[in-house]
């Protein structure tokens, strides 16, 4: 078992990543799509789905390449991760998801601190955000029981599909959701609206664990 | 062996969520490609594959991940699933399609209950039908044989291909197609053209029942 | 081991659908892209990529999934393939495809019969066709050295890798060439200029024999 | 362990046909985009993160499939390669890498030798080539350590995001950064540039190694 340090390290590190290449992607995206939106979400999709892949097969050996509060919480509350372990990892997750999209403002020589004017709110979003969230965790949940080996695949793939089959582009992480609302690029989120969104995500969660804790039950013999 | 309640909610919830992410898609892609068809069809394709494998890395060891009638009578006309089964999964299939397909439309706000207005019919479309399916058949009987855990893979990567290749965009399952006709959007097609995809995607089924049998016949040594 | 019929028909159902891929996404991207070539080449990559790991997956373990001639005579100078049996593969291979190129014609509601019109002729078409070839079984030989059970996905990617980098689209294949010259449709080529690609793919082939036999000797212990 | 010719070969001959994926791919896709330069980088982005796996899978068991002067340094430092064969290493990786941009001119019929103007420079540059190869490096540091058979995979889809996270679009490779300066095309960068790209990309090699070996220092009990 990798020292708590090196757990944290990697969180951290790890989510500042995934956030570099969300709001870096974005960035990149609509800057050279002259306006078609769709072919900027396309070059924003592929980029995240590739990355989360690549950052859960690194690190996933480490602390488990959670990069996401919603995953910490709901392997707590199935008793696979301590409650101050799970305070600890969100902590990091967070510092570690504002890092990155600050990263990228650099990369892109923008301003280091923004604040997002994009509004993303509404009942369709919020069933969006639980939705995405609730298959996000599905997914994780269903590869542990059988094929752990393949999770680092399937949450990449996962993502690419939710960022166009929800209404919200899938957020489905409040760590993203929060460090997102500091980037006024193709990313970004209005801090309006992200306490919806991270409710909405809790309500997915929620919903995952139970569901999954039924029909994959048999998964713990003991 | 799972339940039956677990198999027929893992039939009715992967097949929701192939829905959702098959009509959602399409809603996203269409509103954001400016007219640009075969853009749109990419972005409602690559989401499509992804969940496809995804679905069936998470649901497969509950239910084998069938999704599809065409998929669960093959496994019944192969012995390998009992009739009366694959009737109850039929019928999960048919109800979980028509949820996913009212989750689309309420996550972008569009009226629950819809039909659609799209004709999709002719020689060609029937004849693309029954090649979508006689290959999605092929695809998973040949790697049950040798290579089952290819089999989210591969058929991920069998309908990315086929939305294309097929002049219908590959329908191949007759739950997605009664579920279809139930949105004026993007992926819709209209009642009337129900009945005869529904045969030519049967027709395609037996056909690789028959050839599968002969070509991996050695599969089973008893 | 597969009776040779069914060796036979492995490699000529794999070839056609490989083919009804390679035109029926081609008819279908430039119908839909609005008159933009590099959408209509990348809606018609992704698809072929893909189909490729599939039949591959599929096929493979019955007859080895060449659906190359190229393959087949690198085999038989390889001493893995004996020659009457290349012979039988290769005739299989050409009614296979040309059988693909009809499919596609057919379920498109296009003439069946058609001969390509577009020129693909020249020295940098034909360096390029080399190259492609030489690429293709190297990528083979490569992976069946150490790594067998990654040559479906290896294959994919290189194809889809090669319709960019090589300036022929990488054709790759003298059976995908004989039958492309009968489509005049996004994926044609002209007779006239189906015979220098051929003698290009020999020269790609031979020199790809030749560096894989001294890279990957240590391969064969006896 | 093969013998060093053979592995120098690999060097060379893998790094020429990436540098002819990335320059092939960027001269096609520049050429049909219409002017849409997102869509030309998605078309150089896809067939260079598919290329980049398959050449890992190929040449990976001769010579490690390194490709790349940083990667063959970090290994040294990290005392897993002899500094004489790190040298022998890259002075292959270097000719190959010319060699591949010398035969993607001649696939294109474009003149073979040629110097780049693409200015490519500035504080946003040299952090993202710092950040791209410290990913690229904990990818393959991160992959080595717990599941190596997934680096093919996990570094070519390592670079299909960072063309798009970074604003360089992600030489991250001080061979590639020097071929791709003798091409005038889409992949370019003028001779300028170059030397400060090289001493970001050290710098972010140093990093991931600093940081990859404590990250995952108990992967050698001895």
């Amino acid at each position: 078992m990798p020292t708590l340090a090196r757990r944290l390290v990697a969180e951290l590190l790890g989510t500042a990543l995934l956030l570099a290449a969300v709001v870096g992607s974005g960035i990149m995206a609509q800057k050279l799509a002259g306006g078609n939106v769709a072919l900027a979400l396309l070059c924003n999709t592929i980029p995240t789905g590739a990355i989360l892949a690549v950052l859960i097969l690194v690190f996933g050996p480490v602390s488990g390449a959670h990069f996401n509060p919603a995953v910490s919480l709901a392997f707590s509350i199935r008793s696979e991760l301590r409650w101050p372990m799970a305070v600890a990892y969100i902590a990091a997750q967070i510092v570690g998801a504002v890092a990155g999209v600050w990263i990228a403002h650099l990369m892109f020589e923008l301003p280091v601190l923004q604040l997002s004017m994009t509004q993303r709110s509404g009942a369709g979003q919020w069933l969006a955000e639980a939705v995405a969230t609730f298959g996000l965790l599905l997914t994780i949940f269903g590869c542990a029981a059988r094929t752990p080996g393949a999770i680092p695949y399937a949450v990449g793939l996962y993502i690419t599909s939710a960022y166009w089959f929800t209404a919200s582009t899938s957020f489905a992480n409040p760590a993203v959701t929060i460090a997102r609302s500091l980037s006024d690029t193709f990313a970004g989120i209005a801090a309006s609206g992200v306490t919806a969104f991270i409710v909405a995500q809790s309500v997915g969660m929620l919903a995952a664990v139970a569901i999954a804790g039924w029909l994959w039950r048999e998964r713990k013999p003991t």
